[in-house]
């Protein structure tokens, strides 16, 4: 059995899994649209040349190779080269730095666009680490505007309200003033990434920990208590507190929070706070950074920020752009664990089961007919004893079955069975559909 | 420019692509979904091992293999031994049959599958051949009932006309019968494969090509002549005439045919034929074969058949299956050239334009409200010229722009621009949701 599993930290993807994932999908990409952000896809496989281009992340060193073939593969061998020239792609930001780069002649000046799809990275095979996973993003490339924030929040904050989140705080720094105000506390300049690091952590983190990681990296004592304490007061005004420690400098910088503050819509059960502290761990973010956690919750469901310099890499011109990522993974563990599935729990809404041979004919008339009042009709194949079948239906999460019986249907009726109640019903047939119908509508409520 | 491009034989999905393919990707899901078949997916890589149990197919050769990592890469270039370990996958039958091998245990008896999903094949770089393309397969697996070729068959039709296809036409054949057929004209052993695959030609080529061809290929003089006889007459009772030249052997595989004719059930778009020389290249087949071709046309929109002794090299068991695949990418340019995509030319319903920097709050609120409505709404995230915002609008197939003009609403009213017809017209603002639903729904008759 091992030996046909797939490759080791790899996933298949069950039907009820299926049927999860693509629910959660299509809440997420019919929100993305109702904000007039366009989807878009790349290939899964990119050049090696462009998959570095960013430079040196943690990700490139977890990239799987593709070898190259025929006769170049020879070459390589013979003279020990490289062995690949293509590699699968471990995000989806690099290849949108490409696709933009590449079609930026026929693209809008500003462009809105998601993407979702699977990422590859060769991460040591461990539980709840796969290596293949789905990323979500949402990007703006082609405007320095801070309505871009607010409209790159309120699409990912809405979309994760519609999957069934409550009580979401979306989290809001900056990351350049994040740098002004850890460097107000005098931390030198060679521990500054180490603290900022650090100092992020204490949302999941106890503050006394984060104090002796912050010591340990040579962070004076004296800065450390004055953060700590900082982090400890309300959020309140806490903006102005930070913009005057950042002195000329953090002024402009606190004006962009204020305007994301003041422009971001934000559904009923979510709201927006400044946290002076908040890092997101990727070294490309150039202006605003943000993320959203759920109540009580320690990690995120999802973050971004603004990114003014990725571009440029690729397209050789700067092209300002900002962006969030739903952490897919995660939100769909989350969901799973918590019931939130619920539009898709079941393969169909009916079962025509077939008691013999002579009824196949009129089993696959009854489902014909009941797929064209808008049913979605399973069908056993064979006939056989009725109780195999009715637990293929259980098994699917199909909630009823019609028993084609060519001699209950001389009375003009069909036998339907609930199979969670375990009782049949005799049904007209001219008022099946209707019938199933309104059973089915009382399911859901 | 071309530095930036994807890598050779690869090709970016465009937010206008990506519309049209998510459109036809929701239809077939939909109605397989409607006939009980259940999505599920596989990992892009599968060991080579896996990839490579069905036994030397052309696409084996095409596959993308990953190179091994890290310390065992370096063991294997120091013995100049096997240097990758995965394999992108160049089917979605191979994952299949060894997904059924994983999950047995778990899957009803009768699974009924659908998936959709890209596979690669390291295809020598040309015009209209992409190395990332997408496959659309429909399997039973785990029944040998001829109710399972009619379900199929019906499925992927149905499909079909629900894209847009009509006068479609299922030609229906049997691989064993067409062995018996071939033989009965008294072609040599040696030539048997040889002439199967020539024959199949007929519908793509003219019949003097085919034969001198079948000629060159050592068919005798007198068969070819026969077998051409044949093919031109007209589809009645041919199946009658295959089966008295096939002897005993074919009485039960014209059962069979008999029975798929008898049970499919097609739209009134379609119907289905007998042809005794379809072939199918694939040679796994080992029943009932099929494909679907439109009206005058001479390639198939999709194809499929019964595969009874795949799975059985992964399961280790005996296990009937029968499939068919949509030729995805085919349809779709089919689909686009023709220009029957219609349902999702457009990014969004309208835009919200925004005339002045202070208005940017405005047009926020406004987007908030209309989204509320149901209406799918871009926003242009800073003030600027209207003439270019309306642009950006054309570009994306957004038919109406609302000017958040604060001057304007002063008096109550919307500026709402028709950006085909280039008109604008005052809209009260309560009405200003209701009014843009007719004028999209009038767009849409």
């Amino acid at each position: 059995m091992p030996k046909f599993a797939p490759p080791s930290g790899f996933d298949d993807v069950l039907p009820d899994q299926y049927r999860r994932r693509q629910e959660m999908i299509r809440v997420i990409r019919e929100t993305y649209e109702s904000f007039g952000f366009e989807g878009m896809d790349t290939p899964a496989l990119e050049t090696l040349e462009n998959l570095v281009r960013k430079g040196g992340g943690e990700n490139e060193k977890l990239m799987f190779r593709v070898l190259k073939r025929g006769a170049e593969l020879e070459r390589a061998r013979a003279r020990r080269g490289e062995l690949a020239d293509l590699g699968l792609r471990f995000d989806l930001t690099v290849p949108l730095a490409r696709f933009y780069a590449t079609h930026r002649a026929t693209l809008p000046a500003v462009f809105k666009r998601y993407q979702i799809g699977p990422v590859w990275r060769a991460e040591r095979a461990q539980r709840g680490r796969s290596r293949q996973f789905m990323q979500c993003d949402l990007d703006v490339l082609g405007s320095a505007s801070m309505a871009v924030e607010a409209e790159v929040i309120s699409a990912a904050t809405t979309a994760l309200v519609r999957l069934g989140f409550a009580d979401l705080t979306v989290r809001l720094n900056s990351r350049p003033l994040l740098t002004l105000l850890v460097r107000s506390f005098h931390v030198p300049e060679e521990h500054l990434g180490a603290a900022i690091t650090t100092i992020d952590k204490l949302d999941k983190t106890p503050p006394d920990a984060v104090r002796t990681e912050l010591t340990k990296k040579g962070v004076p004592e004296a800065a450390v208590e004055e953060m700590l304490a900082l982090h400890a007061r309300p959020r309140t005004d806490l903006l102005t507190e930070v913009e005057m420690r950042a002195k000329a400098d953090g002024a402009p910088l606190a004006a962009q929070l204020r305007e994301v503050l003041k422009l971001t819509s934000l559904p009923p059960a979510a709201r927006i706070v400044f946290d002076p502290f908040l890092a997101r761990g990727l070294d490309y973010y150039t202006g605003p950074v943000f993320e959203i956690v759920g109540a009580g919750e320690t990690f995120s469901l999802g973050g971004g920020g603004r990114y003014d310099d990725l571009v440029e890499r690729f397209a050789g011109v700067r092209v300002p752009a900002c962006g969030f990522a739903i952490g897919f993974e995660r939100v769909y563990t989350l969901m799973d664990e918590r019931g939130m599935f619920t539009a898709t729990a079941r393969a169909a809404d009916v079962l025509v089961a077939v008691p013999s041979a002579a009824a196949a004919g009129e089993a696959l008339r009854i489902a014909a007919d009941l797929r064209a009042a808008g049913l979605r009709v399973d069908g056993y194949p064979s006939a056989g004893k009725l109780g195999s079948q009715f637990e293929l239906a259980e098994r699917k999460g199909i909630p009823f079955a019609v028993v084609a019986d060519p001699e209950k249907l001389r009375t003009g009726t069909f036998e339907v069975r609930d199979l969670a109640a375990r009782q049949s019903t005799a049904v007209p047939r001219p008022e099946l559909a209707t019938w199933l119908r309104t059973r089915l509508a009382s399911l859901l409520s």
